[in-house]
């Protein structure tokens, strides 16, 4: 793709939207932000959102971008880029494709965030030129993408790689989604949370670092404060992480032996925090996945970090909508 | 696909070699079998393939197949068709492709027998016309092939559809690959023997007609004899089937939620002898597995029986060299 070519990516999240201009090699060369403003509802949020775009696009003239891509935590209808529902902007069925087109008169597609997130890194990142591809992102939840045969796998409804809900351990911790042993309720920002949270509750613990970053109260306690008493040698955080690590590492093998992918990719707050888990966890899956699946296998970095999704956003509306000028 | 159109599908096994005239509706038309003589090694089976394949041709000498088809139960190198190992024939980098050719003077091409299976199911069996299709089979152990977006995936080193290696139970029974908790090693056929074997320790089994049929041998249990005292009504096996048919349910769930399939296509001995096994698993898949990954899915028993591996090796025979032609 050449470099001469433009789209514009957008990350619509509950706290901020972000609208990015992105080039044909990838590279972000301006962007706006504005922070979500929830309380009014759909109509608002739409507005801020074509306003961030209009002012991206009145900022860099010169360019002329193919269209736009835009990424939404939620389940999106395939082909009409309907949000059918995205638990944290409060949005059931809103025809987002077709608003936001009848507002810029740009050609607009809409994907799950983090489906955007994983094409960034397949095209421009740590995935680059791979044509199997497992790109898993552990924050809050654990969702992924995944590429086979040089193509981004959506499933019949649109919902291919929710692999936060594959189940890791069949009697294990409930998960937010209603089942049990759920990967994410294991290996999650959130679980990690509250694994600390029970472990905690055992006298042997009761001076550990986490604790005080809560200030005493365990209910405060979050993924970060774990991760940051990990690196200060925190025994309580050593513990459990290295339990977490243990369960990501399983969860991952599944894909692995599943996929056989040639690149897993791993990114997220949680990998961010701690990236020395990526090294541990690639040994246990030398160590346990099937050797026909790990021979060539390379465990990676995402690279793109907080950028993957709105230059993949860009990226897929680039490929989308190139053919079509 | 015209119905005069031939391919030929074979099944290697360690036990018999079943080649199969089939046609473009993926009709078996005629069968030739033989029993594997695996004491010379590898020359004397694949004289047994040729000559098998030959006495098929010389039987229908009015049709003119396109090719050969030839499931194996191994690693089977991409492009190539070099099985890379195969430990049911104990063979290791036989250039089974090449070899098979100059023997037949015809078009052959190699690939995993349970992949095989699910091209059958796929194109003339319970997932036809699907783009997204997952067809697990559970046998001695568990293995399929997944179908997303019009194409079976094949991953980067052949490998994709090792589905028996995800861990369903982070610290779970030991399996034969050398990990934990793998889903075959709960639910496969060897797994219901074994989880027999160790219940039936416990004095409130004793008098379990699964010890009966194994004549007091407990090391002689089989997944078979499992099965029928459970549909004699014995208490054990109906104990151990509705706890293997809920992690059968758990690894499922997996594949359901990272792939997102219309079609869910169950089938192999076990589900063979038990096939109300796959209500049960479909009610708690609907109960449990997100409800955007199953608003569409259908989870249906596979319909070619045995001939799933002959159908689909000769299906994939003729799509790939009818072009050729």
């Amino acid at each position: 793709m050449a470099t001469k070519q433009w789209a514009i990516g957008v990350d619509l999240g509950g706290t901020k939207i972000e609208a990015a201009l992105v080039n044909g090699n990838g590279v972000i060369e301006h962007r706006v932000r504005v922070k979500t403003d929830v309380k009014d509802g759909v109509k608002s949020i739409q507005k801020q959102l074509v306003q961030v775009v209009r002012q991206v696009l009145e900022d860099k003239k010169e360019t002329e971008p193919v269209g736009v891509g835009i990424g939404v935590a939620g389940q999106i209808e395939k082909d009409t880029g309907k949000v059918i529902y995205a638990p944290n902007l409060n949005w059931s069925d809103v025809p987002l494709k077709e608003n936001i087109e009848n507002g810029l008169k740009l050609p607009v597609d809409v994907i799950n965030d983090v489906r955007a997130a994983a094409w960034g890194e397949w095209l421009h990142g740590s995935g680059k030129n791979s044509s199997d591809m497992v790109c898993v992102f552990v924050g809050t939840g654990i969702g992924g993408g995944i590429v086979s045969g040089g193509r981004m796998l959506t499933g019949h409804s649109n919902s291919a790689g929710e692999i936060g809900h594959m189940t890791i351990s069949v009697d294990g911790p409930k998960c937010h989604c209603g089942n049990r042993g759920c990967f994410e309720a294991l290996a999650g920002g959130w679980a990690i949370a509250q694994r600390a949270q029970n472990m905690l509750q055992e006298e042997k613990y009761h001076n550990s670092a986490i604790i005080e970053k809560a200030s005493g109260n365990m209910e405060d306690i979050t993924a970060k404060m774990v991760v940051e008493s990990y690196h200060e040698g925190d025994a309580a955080a050593n513990h459990l992480m290295s339990k977490v690590t243990n369960d990501l590492a399983s969860g991952l093998i599944s894909m692995v032996n599943a996929f056989n992918p040639e690149y897993l990719v791993l990114g997220g707050g949680v990998i961010e925090g701690m990236p020395e888990m990526i090294d541990r966890v690639k040994s246990i899956i030398k160590e346990r996945a099937l050797k026909v699946s790990t021979k060539d296998l390379k465990v990676v970095p995402a690279d793109l970090h907080n950028d993957s999704g709105v230059i993949g956003a860009a990226a897929l509306a680039m490929q989308l909508f190139n053919n079509k000028k």
